[in-house]
């Protein structure tokens, strides 16, 4: 407890984080006020909500009046009723207008993590007076190095200015004279997140301003805020593509029955379409039957369809979500993924054939008086079952995006599936055309 | 080209990095200095190695002389001999001598992002003299944000301030007056890049010094930095958990031999794993000969298998990943994977069961005389099928870092292939003990 007194706010988030809720209100009760504020400022907290429907309302209260406003409002946003109801009507007047305004716009939009500390002066005013407003206004604001420069008559935005060129400029001219020459980088209070963090990434911005359509800053996002939602959304792309619904609290955080949750939707999904292989083997019940050689393959070929499959993806994936390629590009990416997906279908085939011979030759196994032919339907299936699944993989996240889905939601198991039964019928079918006649 | 005068260094870094190299040099040749610099700046800038070996050597070194020590260190890494060594003797002696030393380190330490333009003052200067320093020096310096305060005498530092304290701080206190009570995050040069990612994120830094045994701060790695780290970072571990090699550059960009090379690798690696699959199957053929109904379901149960690995991979990475898990918790891990796998087994052990029976039943297929026992031999190998890679899954991450492999380069295809084999074992194990002395 009495190390926490003074820590650093990330470093008291953790300490909240790790306790149980009733544990983490109990030392939020303890701590002075500042450190807890300066905990639940924290992007990365998790248990603000939970320890906020505990502590008294009082203190309930303080915290959020003292909090920054996008913290406050993503706290009511994970807060249910009655505890959102009860502590919306304990905060201050102006907090309350403010979240209101703030809930107001849907979680996936930038405007869901502004915040409206910022500063903004009007462009008539010297240097001099912007640097004594911000000596001022320092304390309450969540950054004063971008500065908003708004026409005086309209409030709308003119320019940003940053306070280092504010400072070596010269304190009686106007504030403009420390502007850049363009226009500032700005964005839609609508817009996703994910755009916020792409614009702020790619001009090394430390805040953006959030413009409606009249020209008027309706909050900002500052850079801390997109960090953490960059290393948000990279645990629940890599979850979702291991085929795990986003789990969004920490993995030994979660409950038993939400684990379940998490996975076996997308498990039971999966297994109901992998069935489809099952009814596709019983069509070729009597191909089996006469050639039981087959089957010792069939594990072989359909993994090397999901493992092209899934890279392909994965390659997709990151490329769309980078803007490196969009929707129009796709049969670009076709045109490159047909003969990728050849040449390594040809290396993987050749292997096959080398395994079968040496198999055969050194006696370690007897593929039947028409191996050869065995070994040349394992190669050629391997050459289709892999372009297959490179076409199929590379197209399928632009599939997901036409159809308005997120492309990051094509999991290498989804990808696994949709190439098995393809690669099963593939695998009988080059079957049925080299062994007909012999052992079909 | 007219646009790209006076544009954004992000805006002309996009169109450098789109265009083919030799027309990327033509148009840096034609641009003004300053806006060829800004494009150079970019961390996420990808064409400057080949851009410089390309353009006459004297614009070549005006170019390295103005960027960011960073950046130009960046840059040298990824140029060859002979380009390299004439470069370095082209550029000024003091670049030259703050790229050597950036050079020595290597290239995924946090050193190796790290500029060395920052601001440091002696701790007995006033505010009022910090200000008028930082005036003088802002425009050579990557940021003015952070102000390190160093012991005059021995050079170590001491704190770090914020502009914003000093602004509002009174001119004429000692500038250690702005600093906060505690001392400042700092990192070792040899540290990871991933440290300096992760402290940055965890404090809402803007920067983090870098500071050796001695105290002494050899550089500062910047906010700007280390979001293009995590896109990058992200990027590589999407592409790895889909079982490519990371890119490096861009989809589209990429080499058709280069393509290969990062996709064929893993692709054999992993057939010539799954060969084994083939190996097992070849043990088993007495039972594939006597009971064919066995091999529908063999797809079915080895993708359960590997999906159910792939989700327990790609959450136990990302919980590594963020040090919700470290090392110590493999066991906490087991123990929640064992009857989380063993719940999700049941699940689609009994979707499975429900499966035969109504196709039995409705007439769909016929299983034969002991159907009932072919359902409840898939339907127990299930379980166990999805419990062991759901265990496999979640401990392969725990095992690669122990071995001091990276967890992440467990991939998705990886699990899938480490279950498979196992799977045949137990699926085929499950069917002697319930089918014997009846099918088998």
């Amino acid at each position: 407890m009495k190390r926490l007194i003074g820590a650093r706010g990330a470093d008291i988030a953790d300490v909240l984080d790790r306790a149980k809720p009733d544990e983490a209100a109990a030392i939020v009760e303890r701590l002075p006020l500042e450190d807890a504020v300066k905990a639940f400022d924290q992007p990365g907290i998790d248990c603000a909500p939970a320890i906020l429907s505990r502590v008294p309302r009082a203190l309930a209260a303080d915290l959020l009046n003292a909090m920054s406003s996008d913290r406050t409002a993503e706290v009511f946003r994970s807060l249910d009723e009655p505890a959102r109801g009860e502590l919306l009507s304990a905060v201050a007047p102006d907090v309350r207008a403010t979240i209101e305004r703030l809930l107001h716009y849907p979680a996936s939009s930038a405007a869901s993590i502004m915040t409206t500390e910022f500063v903004a002066v009007p462009s008539d005013w010297t240097i001099a007076q912007v640097l004594d407003h911000i000596r001022m206004v320092e304390r309450s604001r969540e950054t004063v190095y971008s500065v908003y420069v708004v026409d005086p008559a309209e409030n709308t935005l003119i320019q940003a200015v940053t306070l280092r060129r504010l400072l070596s400029g010269d304190p009686d001219a106007g504030v403009l004279s420390a502007a850049p020459e363009r226009a500032p980088v700005t964005i839609e209070p609508l817009a996703g997140r994910e755009e916020a963090m792409r614009l702020i990434a790619k001009y090394d911005l430390l805040a953006i301003p959030l413009v409606d359509e009249q020209g008027h800053i309706q909050g900002i996002v500052t850079v801390d805020d997109v960090i953490d939602a960059m290393v948000k959304q990279q645990t629940a792309q890599v979850q979702r593509f291991g085929g795990v619904e986003a789990l969004d609290v920490p993995y030994l955080r979660l409950g038993f029955g939400a684990m379940i949750r998490k996975r076996a939707g997308w498990l039971c999904v999966l297994f109901v379409s992998e069935m489809l292989t099952a009814s596709a083997m019983q069509g070729f019940e009597g191909e089996l039957e006469r050639a039981i050689v087959l089957t010792l393959f069939i594990p072989l070929i359909m993994s090397s369809g999901g493992n092209s499959g899934s890279q392909a993806t994965s390659l997709i994936i990151r490329a769309l979500a980078l803007r490196e390629v969009t929707l129009k590009d796709w049969w670009r990416v076709a045109l490159r993924e047909i003969p990728t997906g050849l040449t390594l279908g040809v290396c993987l085939g050749v292997i096959g054939i080398v395994r079968i011979t040496l198999w055969q030759r050194l006696g370690f196994y007897n593929y039947g008086p028409h191996w050869q032919l065995v070994a040349l339907t394992v190669g050629t299936a391997l050459v289709g079952i892999v372009t297959f699944g490179s076409l199929t993989g590379s197209m399928l996240p632009f599939a997901l995006r036409r159809l308005g889905f997120d492309p990051a939601s094509a999991s290498a198991p989804f990808v696994a599936t949709l190439v098995d039964v393809t690669g099963l019928v593939i695998y009988f079918g080059v079957a049925a055309a080299i062994l007909h006649g012999t052992l079909l």
